[in-house]
Parts: structure tokens; sequence; C-alpha cells
């Protein structure tokens, strides 16, 4: 399974939020609270935007991210206002920099936490609906990935929350073909470095869980003492899997068949449906 | 902390003893039942003696047991009738080859589960204890490692429970006298490819748990039923600091401050005192 | 590029043909003297048969042959009667662990030095012609590796020359199709466990150097005072893509357009014609 | 052996350094030109500071400079001001993180291509002339993590050129103790984050080559249409062990038994006498 997090908001050092809060996301490499799995040991990846830079820098690696000393001095060297980071626990392919996310093209960034059922019956046919130009930038053997490229495929640059439900419906449709009765179930973060937007779904309505913090105005008025809560802009946002730290009244859950914009395009949040695409 | 194991018998292929049980050792990298922390994956390693030659293989890597391929495809393929293995969750040293276990020296082999309290103070002179012509073969900065290299200092060679003693005691004198009450929890497991010596003490008398396997011959007698039982000569043991498998009566504890050779040399078990040398 | 070596014959340690002639596979991984790059240090893999078991065993890593401890340990315990060993240096795709040869499926070994040029443009198609049913066995991005998937796509479990002269003629089709005019650079070696058949072939005729082993009985007569050829069996041979050691008259090129048989099937070599199939 | 680099001025991205140039330190990974050993793919370390930390962020890993991802995406993300880079090729220890340089401490980095000759035998001598108090603090196992040390030991942090040439006293006189005629050779880089001091002694006087750049000034002056050095400062500083990229003028050889400050505390150059210390 996996556990993931984005951060959107004011820059901060990545270690204030992958490693200070308690418990943090490196605290649930080891040891997750929630989650099918507890310890997403697989690997990890993080990934961050920075002021003057259009494409994101990806820093992956294979070991578990409790024990890994570079990505602590990167944490604790390294400030951006929108980052990505997930901690993996494989589904059944291969341990390798390719399979961990975040995955990137160009300047989108994607991760997933989920699976797609009988992904090794789907693969040829999910793989062949992507864009013949956009194929060989298929690196490793996840599902997950093939679910970014389907999403690019389907005009995730110019309409994210259409090109993701196209790439659901797909997903299903071709599932259901199969004989496969829940094809889907996804908490995805997809970026471009101006907004991002999170989905959860899963066909069976059981999907895993997503939470979004509260606002930063509603927290201030919460814990008037807390003082780094002072430092953050207002659209200062934070979607985790998991909660991070003990802050109360920090988190909500994401509801089922939903998806958010950070920073909010109108609403912060909006029902998400499948595309039933003529594929 | 760590779990390991350590089998001697009957060739066998290490998948048999590695993997198929169920839990089985690489199970428990993943999630142990018993132990301080039931994470072990901070780094692996296995050793194992063939027919003829004198020195052991050694295998360890630094990620997780429980998705290492290359430890499965040895596994798989490798046979040998003694063998140590042991998955680690450091306890402060960094993760990398030369701190894990097995560790080894010429003919022999060492594993540890435990701690020298304080070991960071003790370092210096514990290393410095270390017989000079055998310092630079220190490799990593593991306490168990330096623990080896006292015992060969004190005539591992010679006499391995004589020089194990040497050792706890020096360990216990120097961590006295710098204040730290219980400075030694350790169970230990060393062979020279011909005998193994397994220990169980701690200086507070609360050590990390030991199994060793019952007699083979009480085994079919509790089992007549189990096939794989009688392909086992009637010396095969194994030692393990946490069950492997669901065959009941299969495991004995080592008794507190004691040790065990296999095959005896006279009795299986005998008690284990310290040393108090003046060094 | 890479290099690679196979060993069939008398069962020997691995390090007694991987390290110890002078020049060596591991020399070559950080300075051969043919081949395009002469640093082979992207990653390397051993697979080997033993004599009880039908599929072989993998060991394969992404670090550097030269300084890699575990081969040296694996290679000094353990004895194969046909191994297959290769060294990396990469024509563009990831460097992990899926992407080290040999590959492996079922009993078959593959391995291969060259590349098809184009791949990337290329890729879709090919991996499109890999049988439905094997196509989710693919784990890396190398063209090596589809090209393996294609050989046992057209019958390498029947017709090993066959099938490969079927891959090679789809890769020069299609490869021809997009306007490369010299699709395919191929030395190859591939096994069953019984035999070893190796290919050397270029769309332009100008391939990656490959050399067998004279016979032993030529060598011993050659060598009168070379004890270690003694130990060997008649039709003990190794292939490799550029010399080892340093014996007179111990290796032989094979000719650009032919392949060869270990043990010889008829004839050690023939010529081979790439099919022209209409896939 | 190695490769090393300081980079001391305006802020610039580190890609701008260890990539852009022909040839670059990244090209040196896999062939250098000078040097003893060409290829220094034994793993590799950065060491970066930023404007508001004290302490550097260090990135090391055990694979080859060449084809590390991760290095390549933070050297295209990350501004510094003062940097290190260091590529590896083993005198015999270890092929690990702990291994890799630059090594920091506190506030200091440190940086080294050389060798203590016959440093086994020297090895426990020069630990145990380490401050007891940082001795807990070596990690790995190279003879430049102990000349860190003991130039700590013998206070970097008040007098970094007198610490470095007491360090270099102690190891010919322990040298020559052991019948080592020529003990030390070494290129030196380190810094506390406000300055960098560079040295290049050799007990021969041959030591391994080093090259400061010429000043930014004198370079514009030669090369007036090389527009980016028209955006860097003019204390503007590179050290190198071997030359980069093609503009003529830029580097000049820092003379044997020398050392360099930059910025300049004075002199940019002095000459370093090693102290003979009664030790």
């Amino acid at each position: 399974m996996c556990r993931w997090l984005v951060y959107s908001g004011t820059p901060v050092l990545l270690c204030d939020v992958l490693y200070r809060p308690v418990p943090s996301l490196i605290d649930q490499s080891l040891r997750s609270r929630m989650g099918v799995e507890t310890t997403n040991g697989d690997g990890f990846g993080i990934g961050w935007y920075t002021d003057d830079i259009a494409t994101p820098a990806i820093f992956r690696d294979t070991g578990p991210a409790w024990n890994n000393r570079n990505l602590r001095e990167i944490a604790d060297h390294v400030r951006s206002p929108l980052f990505f980071a997930h901690i993996r626990s494989s589904t059944g392919t291969a341990v390798q920099q390719t399979n961990c996310h975040p995955f990137r093209h160009g300047r989108w960034m994607w991760m997933h936490n989920g699976v797609v059922a009988g992904f090794d019956r789907l693969r040829r046919e999910l793989c062949m609906a992507v864009d013949p130009a956009l194929f060989s930038r298929i690196e490793g053997t996840t599902d997950s990935e093939v679910m970014f490229y389907l999403a690019l495929t389907f005009g995730l640059d110019e309409d994210p929350p259409g090109a993701v439900a196209r790439m659901a419906g797909l997903v299903e449709r071709l599932g259901h073909d199969h004989g496969i009765e829940f094809p889907l179930q996804m908490t995805v973060a997809t970026s471009n470095g101006e907004r991002v937007w999170v989905f959860r779904y899963s066909s069976r309505r059981e999907s895993r869980t997503l939470f979004y913090s509260s606002s930063v105005e509603s927290l201030r008025a919460l814990h008037p003492d807390v003082a780094w809560l002072r430092g953050l802009s207002a659209d200062t946002r934070l979607v985790v899997s998991e909660p991070l730290g003990d802050l109360p009244g920090a988190w909500n859950e994401l509801p089922e068949s939903s998806y958010g914009v950070i920073p909010p395009d109108g609403e912060l949040l909006a029902g998400f449906d499948v595309a039933m695409t003529a594929h």
C-alpha cells in the first residue's frame, strides 16, 4: 500500500513537515496506524518545486525512508512552497527507483495510494491506451505510473479532473471487461507546480483514507498559542493519507468520490465522477 | 534490535529454513511478534559453510530482507549443513553492509542481538582492548562487531565459551567504571564451521529471547505424520531469537545466563558465567 | 555497451572463471580493452544452473562489479557446470536490477551485448508483438529484455535459432519501417540449462566482438604444462565478448552472422540468417 | 584515488559547475585524464552551504556519480555559494556511504585525495590520537576521515592551517616510526562555511594534482565574449583536482607544499610546513 502527503503554501523547510510532527510521515514508514499494511519500507520519494524552475526536483530511493540519511539531509536544507512525499509498500511490482513515487513528466508530478485490481491482466491494454508519443516515457512497472500516463494522454495538462475521470473510466471499463468487479482503488495527488489536485475514489466506494488540513485561519482560532501557525499564509494546506502530528481539529476527511483543488479554483472540494468514455 | 537464526545438521536449501516456515525469519523482518522493535528492516545477512571450503560465504545488504530478490535467489539455490541468518534493527549506528551481521574472521562467524549500553562512551576503550593485530580488521561501527573482535582477542579460537565470558566481563567492568549499571544485553551465536556456540546473557538478567529446537527424535515422536522431519539427521538443531513455524513442542527457551553447543561436546547446555578479568 | 561470458562444462567455482584470469571479466568492468565503452559499471549479473534444480539462480545488482563484495562471496563459494555473467554499460535506460542481465523466464536465461537502434521509437510496437500472456513478465525497459520476450514468443523453447532469427527479422523489419537503416546490433547468449546458444549478428555486419574457446583437447596439446586444463572435460567451452586471461591460442572469433551451440548438436557453429517473417 | 572540486563565490546552481563544463567532474567519474586511476566510481558526495543554516547539507552515495539520478536532480535544483564535490576511487577500504567524502563535523566539511601509506598499520595509533570526545564520531574506515578528526583534535576550528600541519606532522612521525619512508600523500579541502582552505602536500613532494581558477577579473579580460563570466563576483574561485571545461588560462597549479585560502585572508596562497609536534 503506501502513505503520501502534499504541502502547498508558505515556503518551509521540508523537514518541518516530513520529520517534525509526531507522528510524522517518516514515522509512518516504520509504523503507520491506519492503512492496509502498517510498514511502508519498499522505497520512498519526494518531489519539490522551487520558485524559479518550472520542473520539480525528484529524489527517490529504494530503501526505507526511516533510515535514509540523504532524505534527512535534503529535508533539513531545502525549502519549498509546494512538495510531495510518498512512502511505498509494494503491491507486487519490483522495488526500484523507477517504481517509487512521485512520477514526473515535464512540470507534472503524480503519486498514488491504492491499486488497480488484476493489473497483471490489464497492464498490456492499459499501456496500449497510452498515447504512443508518451509510451516510451514509462520507466517502471507500477499501475500508478500507467495511471499517470493515461491521465496525461487524456488531457491532464488542460483539464486535470476530467483527465483523471477519463483514466478512471477506462480502468473500470477494462476491468469489467476482464471480469474484475471492483477494478480501481485510488487516492491520487497531482500538480503542475501552480495547483494541486487530490482525488479519493474507489470502485467499491471503500477508498483508502485521505485527509486535508483545516484552514490556517480556523486553526489559529482553535490554537491561538501555537506559534508556528502564525507564520503560515492563509492558503497553506496539507493533504495526507493519514493524519500527522497531534493538533486537534487539524484534519478533515475527503469524502468518497471527491476531489480537491489547492489553492481552490472556486470551491476547495467537488464531487468526482468517473467518465464512461468509449475508448 | 534484531532477530537471528542458526541451522546446523542435514544439508538443506537455505529457503527451507529462511522462507518456508510460517512465520519465517523473513516474515519477522517485516513483523516480528516478540522483540523490542517489531520491524527489522535495517539490513540483513546470511553466512553459510560449504563442505569443502573452510571459510564461510557471507552475503549482506542494507535493504530489508523481505523485499530482497538476491537473498531469495541464493536461498532457493544454495544448500548448506551450517548457516547463520540475521535481520537488523539498528540501535543507532549507520545502516551499511559492514554493520550487518554475521561478521566473519577467517573461518569464524558471529552475530548478536542486543546492545552494549552507553557504547558511545565505551567504544574507544573497547576498541583499544582489541588485539592490535586485529584492530585494522574492524570495518564497521557496531558494538556487535567489537564484541566479536574482543572475543577473538580473548581466545575464541581455542576456548569459545571462555573467550566470550572474558569479553562479557570486560564490557561489564568498563561499563561499571563509566557508571552504567547494566552494560550488556546479548544473545550471540558464533561458529568455526565445525561447532556452533550460542549464548544468552544480560547484566540485568532480562535477556532478549532465545530458543533452541527440540531433538529431531522427540519431534518425530510428537509429529509422526510430518514428512520432512524424517529427512533430518538426529543432531539437526536450530537456534532462533523467535520461534519459526507452527509445530507444537518444537521450541525450548535457553535459560538466562546459559550457553549451548551444537553439536554438543557433552551436554547441549551449560551455565554462562561472566569472567571478571583483570584487563 | 557491455561484456559477457558463458561457461559450460566441468563444474567449477565461479571465481575461477570470473576473477582468476588476468585480465578477467571483473577487470573488464573497470577497464576493458575492446568495446565501444571501456568501463562497464552500470550494474552486473550472474546466473547459474545447479545439478538438481531446473531454473537458474540469478544475482543482479546496480553497482559496478569490480567493488561488489557479495558477488565475490558467491563466486568464491558456488560451483556450477553452466553459468552466465554480464557487466553492463547502459545505452540509455535506467540503472536498476530489472535492467541487468541475465534475464530469466522459467528455465531460460538470456543476455545481450549491443543495441536496437531507435529503440525509443520501436519499443511500443515491439512490446505489442510479445505474446500477451508474456507481456506482464517484462520488468524493465531495455531492448535486450524485449528481444528475449520476442524470442520466447517466437518459440525459443522449441527452436532457439529459429526463434532468435524471427526476433531479429521483426526488429529489422520494424526498424526499416521507421526509417532506421541498421536496426540491430547483437551478440546474444541464451540457455535452458542443457544447452547454450550464442549468436553474433548485426544489420550492418559490424558486430560487437565475440569469441569462443578452443577445444580443451587442443589447448592441452598447446599447453601441456598448464595443470588446470587437465581437470576440464572435453566438452568444456567458454564464450566471451572479449578474451580472458593470457593463454595463447585460447580464443577464436565467432564469424559475423553465425551462431554456436554448446554442447554441439552436430556442428559447433552454423550460419545465422535473419528470418523475414510476416508478423 | 579520487577527484574533487570546491566552488566558492556567487551562488550558482550546482549543475552549472558539476555537469555543464566539458569535461566536468561527472565526466571524470567515468574517465579522468590525469590521476593514478582514471575511473572514480566507488561512490561520490557533495556538500553545500545555504545562506541561513550554519551546518552544510551532505549527500553521499555508493554508486558511480555518472549514473546517479538523484545527484543530477539535486544539482539541477539547488543553488549554493559554497560547495564541495568528490568522486571516489577506493584505496582499499569498503565502498559505503560513511567512507564517501565530504565528511562533516558541525559546520566543518573535509575532503581528501591521496593516501596514508601503510594506513593499515598506523590506523590504531592514529585513531588513539584523536580526541576521545571525538572518537565516537568516526563512522568509517578511511584514512581521510581519521585525518579530519586529527585536524579537529589539533584545533581546526581555531587555526586550520596549523591544525592540518600538526596532523600531517603526526602522520609522518608515526609513519617513520613504522618504517614507512613517505607516509603522506594529500590534497585536502576543508571549510567552515565562511572560508575554504585547500592544501597540497606529500612526503615525497610528488603530490596529486591541484589547480585553482584564475581570478574572475583576469578571466573576463582574457575572454570578454564569454557571457557567464559576467555574472560572477570578483572573489569567485574554484579549486579542482583536475581542470574542468576548456577555457584557456582558467587553471593554475597549486605549488607543492602550499595551501590556499578562499576568500583570501591576506594572500591567496602560502607555504605549507608540516608541524613536527611532540605527541
